[in-house]
Formats: C-alpha cells, sequence, structure tokens
C-alpha cells in the first residue's frame, strides 16, 4: 500500500492507495470520528462495492446509513443534495456521524458538499472509484454543486479526513472513463512534472490496458502532485501560480461541457480538448512549438481522449468561458503552458487569439 | 463609534458599534476586497436603510447589486439561497465581490451561507438591523437555512470581514422584536458575566425605552462575550463548555419554535421562555434556588418577554429537543445554570426532570 500526506496543518490527511483497500478493516476506524456512518453512493457503484464496505465497516461495530443516488453528472445539484440531507436529518445523523463518498466526481462532490453544510460540518472520508477522482477530485477539498447558469457555481472547500484509493475498483471502470482519467493525469505533467510526462509517454499503454502497477504509480503520482500544489494555496487564492495551474484546460472545458450539456462529454474528455486548445494557443503567444502542440496531441491521443472541441461556435465558446469563475475583474485569466512542463496563469492572449485558437481545435 | 475585535488569527475581524454609522463612507471600503459588491436585505428593511447604504457606497465608487428578499424566518429556505445564488449570477458577480447582509439574523445567516458557498466561498460583511442580529446572530460566523426537518441544519461556519451594528436601525425596529433581542442579551449575562447581569437588572428600563446610550453599551458588553467565547472555540468543537454554552434556554426554546411552526415566536422570545425552563431545571438538580429562578424570570419579564412556553405537550417537546443537533450520541445535553452567571454543559438531567420542568413551565 502507497501512502501520502496532504499537509494542511490541522486539516492535514493520509491518501491510501493500494489494491483491495476496501477489503481491510484496519483502514478506516482511526479516521471515524463516531461510532456512526453514512455512505453516499450511487446506483452504478452501489452494487459493485457497497457490501464489501458494509461487511468492513460491520466487522468493526460501525452502523452505516447507505444514501444511493441516481447516477451522472446532472444529479449534482441541490435535489440530490436534499436527498442527502432528507436521508441523514430521517437517520437522525448528528455531527458526529462521518460522511464517506464511495464513488467518482459527482458523489464525491455532493457528498463532501453535504458534509460541508450537514449542520455546519461533519467529517467526511472519500473512497474515489474512477481514475479521474482518485487522482483530481477526491483530493484537495474542493466540493460543490452545478447551477443552471454554470458548473460547480455553488460549493464549499471542505478537507476529508481520509482518501482511500483502491485500484481493484478500476477493474469495472469503462475504458472511455480510465481513458478520462489519464487527462488529468496528463495535466499534472504538462504543468508541472516534466520527468512524469516522460514516464507517461513510456508507460501510456500499459495504464490503457489497466495495468495495476503502472496506475497505482500514476495514481501516487499525480495525488503527490496535487497535495503540493493544495498544501501551498488551500483556497485557491494564490494571485499568480498556485491552484489556479491545476485548472490547465478546464476553462475551455468547462465550456464544452457547459456548451453540450453536461454529461455529453465526460469532464476528462473536455479537459482533453480544452488542453490542446491551450497548448494552442500557448503556441500563438510564442511560448510552445508546433512540435510541443503535437506532443501534446499525441499524448492525449494515445490515451483515447478526444483532441477537437465540437462546434459550439467560438463566440459561443468565449461566452461561456467568460461564465467561467476563473475570470477576474472582468478579464478572462487562462493557464496557459510557458513550456512543456511548465504552466502559468496569464491575461495575455487577445480575444482575437482566442476565438483563432476555438477555431483550429474544433471539428463538427 | 465603539470598536471591538474577534481574534481569530487571520479570520479576525473588527466590530464597529454606534449611531449614524451607515452614512459614514469611511467605514466599509478597508473591507471590500474589490469595486464590486451585492448588498442582500428584505422587503421590511430595505425601504429603510438601503438607499442610505447604496449613496455611501456610491460615494467611494463601488458598484452594487442589491437582492432583496421577502421578509421573515420561514424565507430562510433553499429558494431563498437559490435566489441569492440566481442574482448573482445574472449580475455576473465573481470571486472578488464583497456580499453584505442588511438585515436581521434570516438575512445574516442566508447572506452569510451564501458567502460561504457562492463559488465556494466569497467575502461578507454584516450591516445587523435587529438587537438580537447585532448582539449575536452577526458576530461569530455561524450562517445557514432551515430544512423542513429543522432549524439551520444546513449551513457553514463563515466569519465575516466586518461587522457593522448602527443603533439608529434599532429606532425603526418593533418593540416586540427590541424585546427578543434583549432575550440574548440577558443570556451573556447569565452564561458568564455576573456584573452585566447586574448591570442589566439596574438599567432593563433604559434598555426597553430604546435609550441609545444604554443600547451601544449593552451591545458592546454582549458583543465583547460572544467574541471571546468564539475565539475560545470557533467551531464549536468543546467538549466541556465553549461557544455550547451560549445555546442557554436554546435547545427548548428550538422545540418550540418548531412545535408552533417558525415564524409565530420569535426567536428570542422562545429564547426566553426556554431560559426560563432551563433555570426551572437547574433548579430541579439543586443548582438553582427558587429565588434564583424568580430572578431570571423576573429581568425577562421586565424586557417584556414571555416566560412560559406554549402547552405542546411535553412529550412532544422532547422530542423536538431530541431532533436538535445539540443531541451528542444519542444523550440530550443540555445548557443549565451552575449558578446565577455560570453555565454548563450537562447530560445530569433525567427524563423526569425535563418532562416536570416542561409541565411546569408551559400554559395554554
Amino acid at each position: 500500500m502507497r501512502r501520502l500526506n496532504v499537509a494542511l496543518a490541522e486539516r492535514s490527511y493520509p491518501i491510501l492507495i493500494g489494491s483491495d483497500l476496501l477489503q481491510n478493516a484496519e483502514n478506516l476506524p482511526p479516521y471515524l470520528q463516531g461510532p456512526r456512518v453514512a455512505v453516499i453512493s450511487n446506483t452504478t457503484v452501489a452494487p459493485l462495492y457497497l457490501d464489501t464496505l458494509l461487511a468492513t465497516l460491520e466487522k468493526v461495530g460501525v452502523g452505516v446509513t447507505p444514501i444511493i443516488l441516481p447516477d451522472g453528472e446532472k444529479f449534482k445539484n441541490w435535489e440530490s443534495l436534499n436527498a442527502i440531507y432528507d436521508a441523514l436529518l430521517a437517520a437522525r445523523c448528528d455531527r458526529g456521524t462521518t460522511l464517506i463518498a464511495l464513488g467518482g466526481g459527482v458523489i464525491g462532490d455532493l457528498a463532501g458538499f453535504a458534509a460541508a453544510t450537514y449542520q455546519r460540518g461533519v467529517p467526511f472520508i472519500q473512497i474515489p472509484t474512477t481514475l479521474l477522482s482518485q487522482v483530481d477530485s477526491s483530493v484537495g477539498g474542493k466540493t460543490g454543486i452545478n447551477h443552471p447558469r454554470g458548473k460547480n457555481m455553488v460549493g464549499a472547500f471542505w478537507q476529508p479526513k481520509l482518501v482511500v484509493a483502491d485500484t481493484l475498483t478500476l477493474r469495472s471502470l469503462p475504458a472511455r472513463e480510465l481513458s478520462a482519467g489519464l487527462a488529468e493525469v496528463i495535466k499534472y505533467g504538462l504543468v508541472r512534472d516534466l520527468p512524469f510526462l516522460e514516464w507517461l509517454e513510456s508507460n501510456m499503454d500499459r495504464l490503457v490496458a489497466g495495468d495495476d502497477e503502472a496506475l497505482a504509480y500514476a495514481i501516487e503520482r499525480s495525488c503527490r502532485n496535487k497535495a503540493e500544489v493544495v498544501a501551498n494555496d488551500e483556497f485557491e487564492t494564490a494571485k499568480e501560480g498556485g491552484r489556479a495551474l491545476l485548472n490547465l484546460g478546464h476553462t475551455f472545458g468547462h465550456a464544452i461541457e457547459s456548451g453540450m450539456g453536461y454529461g455529453h462529454w465526460l469532464h476528462g474528455e473536455a479537459v482533453a480538448a480544452g488542453t490542446v486548445m491551450a497548448a494552442e494557443l500557448s503556441r500563438r503567444l510564442g511560448w510552445l512549438s508546433a512540435a510541443d502542440v503535437d506532443r501534446v496531441r499525441n499524448l492525449l491521443q494515445r490515451a483515447g481522449l478526444p483532441v477537437c472541441g465540437p462546434m459550439l461556435g467560438a463566440e459561443r465558446y468565449l461566452e461561456f468561458m467568460s461564465n467561467d469563475k476563473k475570470v477576474s475583474a472582468g478579464r478572462l485569466r487562462l493557464v496557459l503552458l510557458q513550456s512543456i512542463g511548465t504552466a502559468v496563469t496569464t491575461s495575455d492572449a487577445t480575444r482575437e487569439d482566442i476565438l483563432a485558437t476555438l477555431t483550429a481545435c474544433c471539428h463538427e
């Protein structure tokens, strides 16, 4: 089992990474603050892993309230959140009840926001079951729901007490979702870890094939990168650099997700196409070469990811992008690549640069 | 102008108390993090004070989005919260927008929770316009909304950057609401400040008559007490004492509010009747004398407050009380008085003691 620490002073917590962790009863109890937990999962993940988790928790005498939601990004909304509150109140869960998220990013964000806000905050544990959530959303404390006017517009920073990434759960993951997770893995290499990017270029085939050891290494290295960034900028307040750099490709990606309606493109797919856009825009600013852009495109393609955005119309993209919350005082700030392995936040790109990039990077 | 500090390390903030503060343009700008604010108020308070505040803000070049909600505890719900999110998104407010609550406790709790959760948190300023909110809810960072199953069941701790208590706003306050605020003022004396309780016994008539200087003193001393307690227990996690002590009378009071339906009794009125219940139960445990209980009852009565609860039925009270979030692992923990001026949290009271107290302290 691999073990990492997210260093956030009194909010520090470990990430456990390995195979078959859900079955090991000794992993969870040290992190429970009372004898009760509520497990929040969805109709896809619960049939696969809930029984294993319940058995593990019952072995150590913990009472469990399961709360099963429908599966999908379109349920990351107020109604689902309220269903969680209702179930917690019906079961008389109090401030000592630990909420456990068992599922992907949607479940983690929903359960985390419920934990942040139920009775003004209860303890929270993440058990991410998708690659995307294992390498990204389960670490760092971002929680929230979508609003009809935009993604993640309502939420909170709420750190978990523990993250458990069991690589066995990836065996049931559809190939398309594994690829979506790889988009964020590749991001860490592009943004701040060139040696990792090179490792990914050498090992992409093993990852796509679901090689357990390669996946565990990629998850650990991704989480290590994320943990370092989060430790230095917990609340995303850094003016330069910091957490915002992890949004490479995300402002473009969010525009794709909003424009297509949530759920048509997977988040990682939208980020992949958005990452190519960011690389192409970086080339237009003179920071990357055409070969660099090809390198980014090739690696994403080998991971089974889309490298062009849908034809929303460049103006429409821009509108969605300025709805994105990474707008600061009206100026469109973007994360771009100074070089492969080094990201920057910048307002240097002109409206024309962005429109040209969008036109170049979209197809029917 | 009186000025107090709430000492919470990097979340410390000042409370300004005085007359005519809304008109003084120099008070707010140092606490704004950007050139935009959204002022959240209600249909009762906005016609009285919004123009003054807008003029003050415009004088310093700040752009304002006013968001006016219907007035009343029954609107402290998800729908109002969502109306705030909608208005913020429609006005393209970003993370640099400061939310200002202009109103009583309901507006403060709603606006504060919106600030805690809009785009995972934006800066917040409290301008409480009722005595209750000036001495209690505006200080300490508790925010939230009600849920059909219970009061304040959904919320967050989110500290303001500044609290401005303008005593001029109390001139428009109905007498009944002034009294409701005095319930919390008296609470500070009972819980931890015997000299203040004695001052209140000498000055209650001035307070009820709306004497400006007496009110400013009572607000400052109340806020000083609250700030000290909050500084030592920001997140209400202390096992003994701490913030929980400020809930004297509140578990009983919440049962009254839930049992009667929110809005029939004012919060302070329910707390007043609940405080007499807590005193009576303290007497049954041998901590207070009958004369002590009379002393509590008399002071509350002089403040124009109810000292008996409604006849909900003792069993029904108990059920509402155990729904209250101050239940720890199934045991009913209550704040009671060890003596006048000293509160404790205790699970000593038996079910029979509580039932007898409820029967003794209610009438038709």
